[in-house]
């Protein structure tokens, strides 16, 4: 496999992204990756990492850069040499397998939906994110966590069914339980948005739980959480937040103590480690953006070397297992619930 | 000060609810608790834990219970001797100074309608969570938690006047910071709630901050953190399931570790007790109801005798401040800014 990686996306960029990709080529020797963005830069820090005669690394350059602050779609549209630009551009010519980035999330939403355009059935991809859960595999995807902020009852119902796909075909799962996340678990409860999402998703073909709220999550009742695009932001975002504010609190409860909890604390060092394993973005894989006609991957923009390495072992799993075919059978399959185009025109209006 | 608690509503109910009122009873012997629910089965439990004859525990009989599957509106309305209806009445006729139940909170939002009314300028009572943060004072108030599931901006701005006074009144603070909880911190992000709440709220008396993300709850950056009550709900059970999850690693971890590893668990035992506490829900004292004419307060469902003593603490504390006059002189001095009934009309109509 060849994978497509934005060199200049991401808060330390680009020094993260080649290091990143010089970690995965000497993990990876039978895949290749290109590493696209300002070319004397990478080529100078891939010197500096000893990895700049790397068979399985190669640079294309590219003059421009999308910024944080650029327009999504603009930005795809406008900067046509630009490091992110041109990934999309490879994969579109078959030249690449995969898209990795670390930057704009938007734009890459806004590459994925203008260059390599949209799966049949498909009215917005979804980026979907590997959540820590403590019983069942280990793992729940939630979806979408955050490529659209305002959805539709169809979208939510699309999203359900190429999250299943995805925990069929990455992890492995062979009948993954479909949820809606609400503000509580009788059918009553919600907005009128996952109300609607709700009678949809009941006359599935999926294995639907109904709703579950945002303990469930972690406790791995479900392996797939289906939600807006806001909702599924606010929910990483605050995951984020409570795990970093309770090692704050084991942090400065230990440094206030007396010898016995210092002494315990280093006899935890494994533990804490482990713990860390688990609720650090850096070892997830970054979010792949599903429902894009081909397979690209947002990692996270604190995203250090290792964080894109893992992204980039994310992309050649989800590259390897055609993700994009098993994703395309599941809506074909859905084609008959899924609610069709006039359909959803007549709900709308009627909204 | 006289506190009307629901002697039923709970799952523990009501023996968590007795033996919590035993408990604040001997620990406030200067303040009264009338305790509303089936007499024979609550005057049974207090004579169990040795409190039958406290002078400032009565007891007031009820016949009927609300029930977890009941309509929120209906219960009220039509079980007018319910337990949960009882001590809204009492508060209503002058003979009570707070409600507080570990019942349906959707009810309790109902009771505090139909038999208490709502302040002046407030459309929707909003329940307020205290969140621990890391920073600042250590606490960040988020509402709604969970009252109005889908809402308006013009409520959005009364929550964040409401939650402003909250925390002025009871947390002591001279000019607590307001955001709006979105999905980034640029003004561009979020949704039309948000936006249109947004430049209200910039037009506003109040140190408002514009938006932050779920991560920043716990930072301590701000002290109000303003949101729907569908994301509310989400963001509490989110928090939770996380803080859980975390707590449920580190066991598991020890379990499965060494002996140095299990010393080590036994040496920060204390840090651990420290750390329960500020996540704990037992430890807060429930979630105050904002913009009720008068105090309500719902705690967790699963509350303990611990955690009902601690709601009608925090239902003493808001009685003691005089909070319903806070909010109201807060609602009159914003009655500039905040948008006018026609206007509101003008500004749904434009949606």
């Amino acid at each position: 496999m060849k994978l497509a990686l934005d060199a200049m996306g991401g808060d330390h960029a680009p020094a993260a992204a080649v290091e990143g990709a010089a970690l995965f080529a000497r993990e990876a020797p039978e895949h290749q990756v290109v590493l696209v963005g300002d070319a004397p830069r990478v080529q100078s820090i891939l010197r500096e990492v000893g990895h700049a005669a790397a068979a399985n690394l190669s640079v294309r350059h590219a003059t421009q850069v999308v910024d944080m602050g650029d327009h999504a779609a603009a930005s795809i549209r406008q900067k046509k040499d630009s490091s992110l630009r041109v990934c999309f551009d490879l994969v579109q010519r078959g030249e690449a397998d995969a898209v990795v980035s670390a930057g704009h999330s938007g734009a890459v939403m806004a590459g994925a939906l203008l260059v390599l355009g949209r799966m049949k059935l498909v009215e917005r991809p979804a980026f979907a994110a590997l959540m820590p859960a403590l019983r069942g595999g280990g793992r729940c995807l939630l979806l979408d966590a955050g490529a659209n902020v305002e959805c539709k009852p169809s979208q939510l119902a699309q999203f359900a069914v190429m999250g299943e796909a995805y925990v069929r075909a990455v992890l492995h799962r062979p009948r993954p339980r479909v949820a809606l996340l609400s503000n509580g678990e009788e059918p009553t409860k919600g907005t009128d948005l996952t109300r609607a999402a709700y009678a949809l998703l009941q006359k599935s073909d999926l294995d639907f739980r109904g709703y579950v709220e945002g303990k469930d999550i972690f406790s791995g009742e479900v392996e797939v959480v289906v939600t807006d695009g806001f909702t599924g932001n606010v929910v990483l975002k605050t995951s984020e937040g409570t795990a970093m504010a309770v090692a704050g609190l084991i942090r400065s409860a230990v440094e206030k103590a007396g010898i016995g909890e210092k002494l315990g604390a280093l006899l935890l060092t494994p533990t804490f480690a482990g713990l860390k394993k688990v609720v650090d973005y850096a070892e997830y894989g970054g979010a792949p953006l599903l429902g894009a006609d081909g397979v690209a991957i947002v990692a996270h923009g604190r995203s250090n070397a290792k964080a894109v390495k893992n992204a980039l072992f994310a992309a050649l799993a989800n590259a390897q297992v055609h993700l994009k075919e098993e994703i395309a059978a599941a809506l074909d399959r859905a084609a008959h619930w899924l609610p069709k185009k006039a359909q959803r025109k007549v709900e709308e209006a009627g909204e």
